[in-house]
């Protein structure tokens, strides 16, 4: 039987969707009809993203899933309409990507290749040698998929890494700690912070001046999570104080980050515009097509939001 | 019985070395008598840095053993009076930092990270994501210790690796090269290209301008092999034609490199001043300790450098 499938993402999106949803729906056998536009009460299933065109659910009365092209869903979770099952992206792509980013920028402050692009001066300045990753504590905020990979990722290259996370979690070869006071001793020492979280009320400038200044002296912060998760003022401070070495963003509280913020011109905080993990559209569309697979055989579908964490 | 142990390095060394090896000694059981000078007859092994006081060894006739302190050896490999048995260091802590200096400087490419350090102009520039590790092959030259552990290490990140060496190599899940039809298939299309030869006649000027041209499209050249490995005309020509993305040079064929050497003013070049690998005295104490109490013990020294293969 057909089953009809809404695309509702950014026009853009369609371009790079298309043929991909098209391939993964005939190797999982699931015959679609894959339109970007459908009569609401004709909707088998919704593959969403946060800025596209749909925000009223509630026509899509025989929608059996929602099923989302992005990570984050605290765009859509407080959306009342919102009554179907919906299921968060978790994309192996996906993972691959923040990996990739989060050891890249890990690598790049651990062995200060900063100064070296900066510095091409002439002037030879043998003898500092960083430390090595084994001498270099990294903290993980968050320990879902993303922070789980990271913290892998860096434990094989030899950093001591702790991992935090709201429920105790327990992962070999990664220190983990829970709670409150768990927060307080993931943060105390940590020369690099990773903040991996989602974005809910209890994270919502969950990293304050009194969080920072428990770090180790002259730390490093990546965000690749969220921008909420930052005190804007607090970081900026404890940049200008010398406290923090340096800071790595690439999420934030408006995006486009706008061209007069503070952050684009301070010289310790780098931004990047919001590409440390972007959902492939290949392995993407692989996993929408195994939750259609699993909804049409009475499956229980990957991925679902709880709507009472949050995430 | 005692042991007479001369430390034959830089004089500079001496304050990193004494405690770390006085404390390696004691661990191993052995009764060292270590010191900067003793009578040439009377000294039972010589810990050696071919930057040191030390040229003639022929006055050390009771000699079982000369340890180096570093893991290249043509500085002394042709020294027709080094007649004793002589030991590269292979250093756990030496090896470390190479892999995270080119795991660092492979992911600084493969991320652009330059555009972003050096593009903070408040312009937001959104979708140029990099392709994924899996989609960028990266060559290593050399599978000794350390070429082998780099590309391990790059492996694990998901980067395809091919790796050349003279005679063939097998490790797993690197596609492994040898020979000169080997080379030109191990350059061909390669994005990111690691230099790890040892430097002996065969691999001087091995990177010569027909096989930069081998290379992937603007691909980029790490060297934290030996300078001597490239041909520095062909480089530059290479950067300066857009056939060559970047080069991230760590060692040269003079250093300190002279302050008006073309590299330093070369916008695709960066210099890092032979840093990527140094030992470490507290690793490397530990190798020179087990390789005298195998001496003593009348086993066989660990890491002997082969001198018809030149390492």
């Amino acid at each position: 039987m057909t089953v009809n499938i809404l695309f509702a993402a950014k026009p853009d999106r369609w371009a790079d969707y298309e043929t991909p949803l098209r391939t993964a729906f005939a190797r999982a056998g699931i015959d679609a009809d894959l339109r970007t536009d459908f009569a609401p009460e004709e909707v088998d299933y919704i593959i969403y993203a946060p800025n596209g065109p749909l925000s009223d659910f509630s026509p899509y009365t025989r929608c059996k899933a929602v099923l989302s092209l992005w990570a984050g869903v605290e765009g859509i979770i407080t959306n009342t309409t919102l009554t179907q099952p919906m299921a968060r992206m978790v994309d192996t792509g996906l993972e691959r990507g923040m990996v990739e980013w989060v050891t890249g920028h890990t690598l790049r402050h651990h062995l200060s290749i900063d100064q070296h692009i900066h510095g091409q001066d002439g002037i030879w300045r043998p003898g500092h040698v960083p430390p090595l990753a084994a001498d270099r504590p990294v903290t993980v905020l968050g320990l879902g998929a993303l922070g789980r990979a990271c913290g892998l990722a860096l434990t094989s290259l030899g950093f001591p890494v702790t991992g935090w996370s709201r429920t105790q979690k327990s992962i070999p070869g990664i220190r983990c700690l829970a709670g409150d006071a768990g927060l307080t001793s993931a943060l105390s020492g940590a020369e690099i912070l990773i903040l991996l979280l989602p974005r809910t009320p209890a994270t919502d400038n969950i990293m304050t001046a009194e969080r920072f200044a428990l770090l180790g002296a002259e730390a490093c912060v990546l965000n690749p999570g969220r921008g909420a998760l930052i005190d804007d003022a607090a970081l900026i401070a404890a940049l200008d104080a010398g406290q923090l070495g340096h800071a790595t963003l690439d999420v934030f509280r408006v995006e486009p980050l706008p061209p007069a913020h503070a952050f684009w011109a301070h010289p310790k905080i780098t931004v990047t515009p919001h590409i440390a993990s972007e959902t492939r559209p290949d392995t993407a569309s692989t996993v929408i097509a195994e939750n259609i697979r699993r909804g049409e055989a009475g499956q229980p579908f990957l991925h679902l939001v709880n709507r009472a964490q949050g995430y």
